[in-house]
């Protein structure tokens, strides 16, 4: 049943908000000690934690869940979704394995993708609270369009994968205004409409003071089937 | 006038290739030397050496132009674009600007975007050249579609970059295959039409043997008004 799958219960099932430094192994044979990123850090600006604050509040009744993210996946989740999806001649070679990164969570800390991602499976809706670093620059003090859509990818891409296993087929973006450097942005995403194995997403960013749009989007997600290959 | 802005001519209007190493230096003041990241490193495939030897071919008989590509602008050029573009209230501190660095560029060599771009005027074409690195991983062992539309506004952008001072508005992009880590892709982009300020520009990703489509996406630039600040 695709909603075992280990990959998506390590993101949305996972425990609710534990202290800065907490781990979780999925398999006890694993040395390696997952960071969770979804947890402040000394570059969080105050605006950052006053938001992150004001959601953990939000999850004190159980209406919204922090969303846990790691750099990495254990490597048993990565083969499990490989051997499910992928054609055997595409398998990733073990020794990059142990190598891959999140691109997320790949730059250093403060310089690249500060955020931190809530929950609410009520209203199948994600918001993704949004710093984006000094190493995400596209046009002289403004935030990349790609590093933009990336931020778009991983918020739809959770309120997808709270639904199934499922993968971008489409991201439609309009760009209204550019994103400062360094500022923070809050990103709204909500489930509007299910076709089969399509999932329909719709992704707004705007200001803390919800005066600003900075960005609007849709999105496409299809669900994974495993008799069809990825490649 | 708007072509005469320094980031523009910086990009587009470079001299040709130079052997690796090559340097340049906008203003005699400047002591930092640029590294031009448009050149083979280590990381790169026998297929991205191969392709890129193709294209230099290609250069020779000045149809073709290689994009030269740099982490950092420099500092003039920054503060040029915010001076003649950016709401006074929002421009960038001082202390942030030296510290900012391109997106595209900003991950470790072979880790990342590993690209280089080729520009022919006459076709009004830009070519990239991709491989993706281990740290650009969205589901396990492909590229994440947020590197993926990075890609494609580098791409396309610089396709606008051809035709003047321009931002993303829009970009809209079918996801059809996953594109495998550590693969070599060719991203290929082409003004289809302009309307005033607005620049329509198409793109594919294709394999290199041209048998796969990855992606293909659409993307409107809107040519920038210093009458009309952008924040």
């Amino acid at each position: 049943m695709l909603r075992s799958c280990a990959a998506r219960l390590r993101t949305l099932g996972a425990p609710p908000a534990k202290p800065r430094g907490a781990v979780w192994r999925l398999f006890s044979s694993e040395k390696v000690i997952h960071k969770d990123y979804g947890l402040p850090n000394p570059s969080w600006s105050k605006d950052l934690r006053l938001l992150f604050d004001q959601f953990m509040k939000k999850c004190e009744d159980g209406s919204w869940k922090r969303l846990p993210s790691y750099r990495q996946n254990p490597i048993q989740t990565f083969k499990e979704f490989q051997t499910r999806f992928v054609d055997p001649r595409s398998i990733t070679k073990e020794e990059q394995i142990s190598k891959a990164q999140q691109f997320s969570r790949s730059l250093e800390e403060g310089l690249g993708f500060e955020y931190v991602m809530f929950y609410n499976k009520g209203e199948k809706r994600v918001v993704c609270l949004f710093q984006g670093g000094l190493h995400l620059q596209g046009v002289p003090g403004f935030v990349h369009g790609g590093a933009i859509a990336t931020v778009i990818d991983i918020t739809t891409g959770m309120c997808a994968l709270a639904e199934g296993v499922a993968m971008t087929a489409n991201l439609n973006i309009d760009y209204k205004k550019p994103v400062p450097l360094c500022s923070v942005v809050v990103v709204n995403s909500r489930l509007s409409k299910t076709e089969g194995r399509k999932l329909f997403i719709s992704c707004d960013i705007q200001s803390i003071d919800e005066k600003t749009l900075y960005t609007s989007a849709t999105a496409l997600f299809i669900k994974l089937d495993p008799d069809k290959r990825l490649t």
